[in-house]
């Protein structure tokens, strides 16, 4: 510990963040001013970036690797809702004095495992200290083929509206993480706080939908208010069944006793799924390519002409909140 | 005021940044989850990042539109040494409640008038509370012909070493700013502020020296911080005469009047001219290039074999301080 306080700003770099960059010769072993990035003929660069404030976007007392690996995966799903292959990224960590030591190493090794998972490489980037609480920026790039990206300004009146996986797990993991929900058994403690750690991002159905799915948006802030992001880019509204939004076994238990929670089904966010929308001719084979890719998709919706985003119940009674999202002020 | 406080995460992007990307296709209006970027044929995207936190690379009195017009300008200069021509920025910001008001409105309008200046545009970001100092990381693209950019392991022994420019105003300018130069004119007193807030990249000069330097380094450090990182990229040494370094009158009349000073000229920081090496035949190449672009360079010295820097003053001594820039921790 102690030899580790010790360490200055480019043996910081040198000792953790060099070692993640060796697989890239454009990042010139993070040694010089700037990274080169080419992509493949015929491929355009498709560029995300993603901030997170301790004690806003994680806690202190999550597993450091789980919050370097959760960094990556949340930019790594706005690239998939693009249909972009991750290529690597750019890290700036602002560092408070409370996270230089064993923490660090920590958040260093989670990074290395996600870029053997996701094939990624530390591109370049930028360490300071600063006497708030820690920061880091990762600005990840991607490629697709020109012209085949999927915007979220693309959805047409008529179109089905998608989601991939079953949502809630996310949201429901944070409350387990509060203590609000205290009579679980360990095993949906673990797979709930596991999910809201290290969520999945959906890139190979991402990159299957780029030429099936008419728009698509990664689900962050909750489905409701994503769907909402996505229907105002698109110029049009969204109608869905609150009866057809996929639940794993396990949600549905827990809003079955706890019918109160249906609400952070809608709203909640974490779920790092994509919600996408497509003409109904595609649906074969969007189904076709979720099989493929081993990712269950269900239709939840349709997109519809007036503008904004109603949830029906079984009754057909509109049951969207009023708040159905998280913003940061 | 009051409206300000109240604006919200969307509504800050909508007023402030959405107008600063209205002159990229690619960016989507910052509506989406990622933005696109294609390199014109033949060229490569070089990408650096910097952040910079309240309190330590800024001052809270410094103007606001004068911070975020040296943030652009800091990254336009790690461009600048790898000869790349900008073409964008990702800007991530990180919020304190105090800068939300007025100050966030005049920091934009400095990105803005820089865009202009160096036709740029925004192509994305993040914006995030924090409850410690504001912290914004900007993430700048370039491109370069492909295999053209410069590094900084490229110098050779017997090449010379060259800055562009003068040195020393933009460390005596924070002097300034910190009350430790009291009885200057108020000319000399604005004219060494403004270096040390509105450093000037020099990108046509890094440009024209793609087929000309060995390697090249941008002196934000200090000059001979920053010569070290080249030396030590390149498995090099560089020896440079005290007596050959560039400053302005100012800066000489005040050298002359405070002999300590001198020290600062060689370790202040700062600067944002280019360093940079080329083997002798280029001379004059280089000579034309800087007439060209109307940027000053000066040969100060040559690499050696024995690792180092080494400045010499005019009888042969070594005069290299064991502080020789800036670290973080």
């Amino acid at each position: 510990m102690e030899k580790q306080k010790q360490r200055g700003e480019f043996d910081l770099i040198k000792e953790l963040f060099v070692p993640l960059s060796k697989n890239s010769q454009g990042a010139f072993g993070l040694e010089d001013d700037a990274c080169v990035i080419l992509p493949d003929p015929g491929f355009e660069l498709v560029v995300t970036s993603d901030a997170i404030v301790s004690g806003v976007h994680f806690r202190s007392d999550d597993p450091p690797d789980t919050i370097g690996r959760k960094l990556l995966r949340v930019n790594l799903s706005d690239l998939s809702a693009m249909g972009a292959t991750p290529l690597g990224y750019i890290l700036a960590i602002v560092l408070s004095p409370e996270h230089r030591g064993d923490w660090l190493d920590s958040f260093a090794s989670g990074l290395a495992q996600d870029q053997r998972t996701f094939a990624l490489t530390l591109l370049g980037g930028d360490t300071v200290s600063t006497t708030g609480p820690s920061t880091f920026v990762v600005t990840a790039f991607g490629q697709a083929r020109r012209g085949s990206v999927i915007c979220r300004s693309g959805a047409k009146v008529g179109d089905k509206v998608y989601v991939s996986g079953a949502l809630g797990e996310g949201a429901l993991g944070l409350m387990v993480l509060r203590g609000e929900l205290p009579n679980l058994s360990d095993c949906d403690t673990k797979s709930l706080v596991n999910s809201y750690r290290i969520p999945k991002p959906r890139l190979a159905l991402g990159k299957r939908l780029t030429h099936l799915a008419s728009s698509a948006i990664d689900i962050s802030d909750g489905l409701l208010a994503d769907l909402g992001h996505l229907a105002k880019c698109s110029g049009v509204g969204v109608d869905i069944q609150e009866s057809l939004i996929p639940m794993s076994k396990e949600v549905q238990g827990l809003v079955s006793q706890i019918p109160s929670l249906a609400q952070l089904i809608l709203s909640g966010g974490d779920d790092y799924e994509l919600a996408f929308t497509a003409p109904p001719r595609n649906q074969e084979a969007i189904e076709a390519a979720a099989r493929d890719v081993g990712v269950p998709v269900s239709c939840i919706g349709t997109i519809v002409k007036t503008a904004g985003v109603r949830c029906l119940s079984r009754d057909g009674v509109n049951i969207s909140p009023d708040r159905t999202g998280f913003t940061h002020f």
